[in-house]
């Protein structure tokens, strides 16, 4: 069967690690059969230099006509420090996440048997830690109405949440935890904040659909302490878009490196899968950054065609990488392979 | 000399805890020959309880009036999961830092010798961590508009800055790196958040009164990771609120326990001090809260009011009951000592 793809490689390491995912695709073609066809678009910070805009229409364009999307990074230092800046990188990727309705953003994380002594943390804490993120995506802080006074002496930014908005996430996380160890924690901050307070209530209603998931709630400050101190408490966390934003980084120290963490996110309609890590600009053009996490990104990008056996096979040859020791120098510092040496391995595995 | 110490005990195991650390500030009154008079107030759910009200205006009237205060903790699991209560024991505490001005939440972090092991860190990453969280704690969006829509369907939170009152937290923080390790880190979300542009708009300004101090930016997401991976890079870390209130309860693991972790609210004209620890509801009358957060919230008060070998006494104290193993549960669990023994070694070592 043939899918069409949409690739974003973006900025940063982002063409170089999407390269590699896109490596693992052609092999998974190859051996399954399959066609993908592939069409680069732009975003970021390389469509703010080659179109003045960093979300040009046409990249929104190709991405609704794809049947899945594979995203690089995004984001540029030179942006970062001008806080006056009119246009930035970011923009485009929150633009696509709204555009498209990409209102859920899925992130697993599992402490990698082979990885569990690179990680910060002690091994009898993380090993066997095992959870899913899902975090809102398209409302929230994000998206709220932005403001700053005419004489520049005060800004603002407005936090809106919808019961619709967090119902749909909601009944998408229930139904995961059903699929898993049955239990759900709400993050959020309910003591202080009243969106919180909607998403408590509406969560706790939703429930009741779901009998058998244990539901708790955590506050987010209280949250944040938890994953380090007790990873494995945790099953399917859902969380609103700020929180998740933070949650998810602070999680990415259990699996050993943020250089494994995937993320989908779903819309109605479309599915975009990119890496957690982002541009990570002083790596760029190095060969060094680790293409692992845009590979498992392609992993659950096949299984969201329903390409299930294909996306074990490249869960298994990354697994088969990290074994041999066949990594980039963030996990194998003695005896570093370069981005696009993994990426061969991973493809010929497949 | 006389001081006026106001003492909130609180809720949950505030009023154990309070209570050995009023047993400390005894001892150093007797052993340097001050005096203090302390006058109890009541904030939270037990003020709820028993005016109605978390805050009378009887509390922030002797709070007004004291040198400084003393509180222990706040919060009522009752009160957690009804998301429509018109009530809550937190608003009791937020109402305070705003009426008293307390814009400037200070939160030391270190890695006490004696309990590193008990960290979920690994020994080389944490030892000789020590950093101070800078955290505004009475603007953005905690006391911004918050809304519920008449339906009950949307709610909203509203976050505001203004560059006043970033100025005057950024250069009391920016003073602190001066006195330590000269490196001053803004934690923020400028490339999502309008606040967060001003935020770092208004430092960088700053950062020219202050030549000798490094200032450096982190995005909340990669700081939440980064106090993680490796926490020895921070000296002063300046945020904002919510920002704040995540990152320094993230960062208590690093201490090896949420127990030891003091700070200080300090405004124009008051300061309190507290406990980073909640009212931790399960333990509360057990006998197995560990006062030392408590007893170092003393010591911070002490150093307030310019007492600073009073302060020095009661750290040493602190220290060594750690060096003999004199603690409560949650740092000595073969061989542990209850809440008000730890307290009466405490106020003996003084
Ligand atoms: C680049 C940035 C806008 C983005 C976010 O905050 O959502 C990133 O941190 C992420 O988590 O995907
Ligand atoms: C109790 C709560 C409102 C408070 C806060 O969020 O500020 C607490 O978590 C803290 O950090 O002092």
């Amino acid at each position: 069967m043939n899918y069409n793809i949409a690739i974003i490689p973006g900025d940063g390491i982002g063409p170089e690690v999407t390269a590699q995912a896109k490596k693992a695709l052609d092999a998974v073609a190859d051996e399954f059969g399959h066609s993908f066809t592939y069409t680069n678009a732009l975003m970021g910070a390389c469509a703010i230099d080659e179109t003045g805009n960093p979300l040009p229409e046409e990249t929104v364009d190709i991405c609704e006509k794809s049947d899945a999307i594979l995203f690089g990074a995004i984001g540029h230092p030179k942006y970062d420090n001008d806080p006056s800046a009119k246009v930035r990188p970011e923009q485009g990727l929150l633009r696509l996440r709204k555009s498209l309705g990409l209102f859920c953003n899925v992130r697993p994380v599992k402490a990698y048997e082979q990885l569990i002594d690179n990680s910060p943390l002690k091994r009898e804490i993380i090993s066997g830690a095992d959870m899913s993120i899902y975090r809102e995506l398209t409302g929230g802080i994000y998206f709220g109405d932005k403001h700053l006074s005419d004489d520049g002496q005060v800004a603002s930014d407005g936090c809106t949440y919808s019961m619709e908005e967090i119902s749909r996430i909601a009944h998408l996380a229930f139904k995961e935890a059903q699929n898993r160890r049955k239990k759900l924690t709400l993050v959020d901050k309910a003591n202080v904040l009243e969106t919180s307070r909607l998403w408590r209530k509406t969560v706790s209603a939703i429930a009741n659909d779901y009998k058998e998931v244990e539901l708790d709630f955590l506050f987010v400050d209280n949250a944040a302490m938890q994953m380090i101190l007790n990873p494995k408490q945790f099953d399917v966390i859902l969380t609103e878009n700020l929180f998740g934003d933070i949650i998810s980084d602070e999680a990415s120290v259990i699996g050993g490196s943020i250089g494994l963490l995937a993320s989908a996110s779903v819309g109605k309609e479309n599915a975009l899968f990119e890496p957690i890590h982002g541009s990570f600009p002083q790596a760029t053009g190095k060969g060094i950054a680790n293409p692992l996490a845009s590979i498992l990104s392609a992993a659950m990008l096949l299984r969201h065609l329903n390409l299930n056996k294909e996306a074990d096979r490249v869960e298994e040859a990354v697994e088969k990488s990290l074994e041999l020791g066949f990594s980039t120098v963030d996990i194998n510092p003695k005896n570093p392979l370069s981005t696009s040496k993994v990426g061969d391995f991973i493809a010929d595995y497949i």
